[in-house]
């Protein structure tokens, strides 16, 4: 077996065989084959894509390339979500706990934000004392205790996705579904659970600008994922406006508390209660507790608390607030006709909320709060949002970034995307 | 500017802008754009393609990475040839002599042979103290002593398309027409000189297989050449079997010097004086001795005498002989039908007289010496061939890439092509 060989292949248009995949993601892993090797294959599948068959064993390829775990020793069925990404996108804080409290077990490994969009380690990191760390035994020791753990992936985990990742996002060979979707669930499936939801993003802060892109994705990461006899289903999502009014880490922890406690915004709620119904249908536990019920009797909120101080986390702690905020008022009277969700991200990201480089820090109580929704009827100086950051100096290049991702109008903007879009099964 | 921006632009098909070329050629020779994203460029250009303007930026963006040579010290006009490479190609030997005797200055900067096609420059080095490697002030003082100089090309000329020619050859991207023509012409071009014969092989021995790779190359190159005001024609020539009777180092010099003396074979007797007429046409010295004439008359061996002795080698040595031969012959009576250039040129590389890996010697009298050519009439038991090599171990693997390269019916093959099949022309 040779690099090029395998390149060619599919630089000509061919299906790779299993054989040439397995040796090549092998090969790569080992160093074998080189950067510059990789970088051309994943362009060459980037124009020239590949089939279902392709996409599925080059994702089993790269889940062997590591550990895969194991919950056979939980009493119940295991059953996960994974949000391709969005600003405000908070869903997992309230969520993993309320699946739980639903008779669900929810191993949840999640990531650090970069660029415009947060990550979940980031948010829950505001807590005072909360660890994102786990060993495999306590992850187990978590899950058990509190039904839910959100916690970081260990390096063990599909350890060539990692390899590749980082060098597709240094050679432009990122925006290709099938190496997208294999990157995905070739973690979700490692992670070894046994339903998983995906919450597919579409609109400007997502990473699928359209609902054709993101329909695509999905389908083919819930192929993937039956093919790997993981149950599957995606939902899209709209991300044309930011979800909830908090965005930001601290904030949007408070946000998620609200939810747990029986408040919050609408879409957020909305969209929590719909992601768990499908979580344990999934799983086969619809018969269970509701999960309206299990916001409304506080047993949600019972697991949150749980499961935050099982990480070491205290969850009566206030938690961070940023130094200095600055309001943005309406500049007339009118219907909030549209707020970017890129903008809104994008302004956030440069409060502080968001690093630039993965080695930099975040901070906690840096970002933005919502005063008004698109279709939020609004008066001439009400207040619209409010910045939160360290440093007054971070305002001047967050409001740049705002500059037209709002318009008053006179009705709100007939594309908004309703909240579901669609429903992707096998 | 940014790589990735660079490689977005022509992996989502959009024209990239001078700015990018200049920035990206100038930052890879530098070592800022790393190999791993000049691959994934070269992917994207492969199979996304590039415009006219683009590629003639490209080359001259390679020509700025280095020098550029001046023949303005010269008392008359440089023309030169490039051969896209083949099996028996010598046709370089010949021909410089023979168009400096014709009143032309051949600046001529060859390579080294690498794969089943020989190089020019192994040729030579089988004549006993020849050498290679030239400073400019002697590759000056060899053109004014003897009107033509074969040699080495320094490092100096067009670095980039060395670093990334290299690059290439290990990532699947050598076959892109817009980097192949690319990069001959940068060199080309750097090379100063002011005529340019393009000999572009078509066949199984040559680099492109098809009548119309081979003319989307040679326009591609006359393009390049006569934008860069360097008067540039390309001929379309026959590599289907392989070019006269000699295919190996020593063996075609001695076949080079038939040629000089009056003699050899016909095709490539009708090749050089072709081209040669080509040449001198390209920098308007038609009006000069023709090159028949110089053959007939002596005129171009005392040009070879004093072009090999100028360069330190021995023009009366003996040449290197193999130690070992087997003949091969005809297992039945007919027409020799076709002789598979590729199967030819795979033998003789296994014989020695090619290498494996650039750092290779190569055996100078190892090949294989051809007693019927296409359309010759044979006897069974009749000798077709003689192999050459310097350990009898060598012929076992030679006779297998011969298998089925021969064969003997009742008439030619009505598919073989004609010795110059097309002449394209800005």
């Amino acid at each position: 077996m040779d690099a090029i060989d395998v390149i060619v292949t599919k630089r000509d248009g061919r299906e790779l065989s299993v054989e040439q995949i397995d040796w090549v993601i092998d090969a790569y892993t080992k160093g074998v084959v080189a950067d510059e090797q990789m970088s051309s294959l994943a362009m060459a599948i980037l124009l020239n894509g590949m089939t279902r068959r392709e996409i599925g064993e080059w994702t089993q390829a790269m889940i062997r390339s590591g550990a895969r775990m194991d919950w056979s020793a939980l009493p119940g069925r295991t059953t996960d979500k994974h949000s391709t990404g969005g600003v405000g996108d908070k869903i997992t804080l309230p969520l993993a706990p309320l699946v739980a409290a639903c008779g669900g077990y929810v191993p949840q490994l999640s990531g650090r934000g970069l660029g415009h969009t947060g990550g979940t380690l980031d948010k829950l990191e505001s807590i005072p004392g909360w660890r994102a760390s786990l060993s495999n035994q306590e992850m187990l020791d978590v899950l058990g205790e509190a039904g839910a753990v959100i916690c970081a992936a260990g390096d063990g985990l599909a350890p060539a996705d990692k390899k590749l990742y980082a060098l597709r996002d240094v050679t432009g060979t990122v925006e290709s579904i099938p190496l997208i979707a294999s990157s995905i669930m070739s973690k979700k499936i490692a992670e070894g659970t046994g339903a998983l939801v995906l919450d597919v993003k579409v609109g400007s802060g997502a990473f699928m600008k359209t609902v054709e892109r993101a329909r695509e994705l999905a389908t083919t990461m819930v192929e993937l994922g039956t093919d790997a006899g993981v149950e599957t289903v995606a939902l899209l999502t709209a991300m044309d406006r930011p979800l909830g009014r908090a965005v930001g880490n601290a904030l949007e922890v408070a946000e998620s508390v609200e939810v747990l406690a029986g408040g919050g915004p609408d879409d957020v709620v909305e969209l929590t209660v719909r992601l768990a119904r499908e979580m344990l249908q999934a799983a086969g536990l619809s018969g269970g507790k509701d999960p309206e019920q299990a916001l409304k009797d506080g047993s949600a909120m019972d697991v949150w608390r749980r499961m935050i101080s099982a990480q070491g986390g205290d969850p009566d702690a206030l938690l961070p607030k940023a130094a200095e905020t600055l309001e943005i008022t309406a500049p007339s009277s009118g219907v909030l006709a549209g707020l970017d969700a890129y903008g809104v991200g994008l302004a956030a990201w440069r409060l502080g909320a968001g690093r630039e480089r993965k080695e930099d820090p975040v901070s906690f109580g840096a970002g933005i709060m919502l005063h008004a929704r698109p279709g939020d009827l609004v008066r001439e100086g009400q207040p619209l949002m409010t910045l939160h950051a360290d440093e007054t100096s971070r305002f001047e290049r967050a409001l740049a970034a705002l500059e037209g991702a709002y318009v008053i109008g006179e009705t709100a903007d007939p594309g908004l995307l309703p909240l579901v879009i669609d429903r992707i099964t096998a």
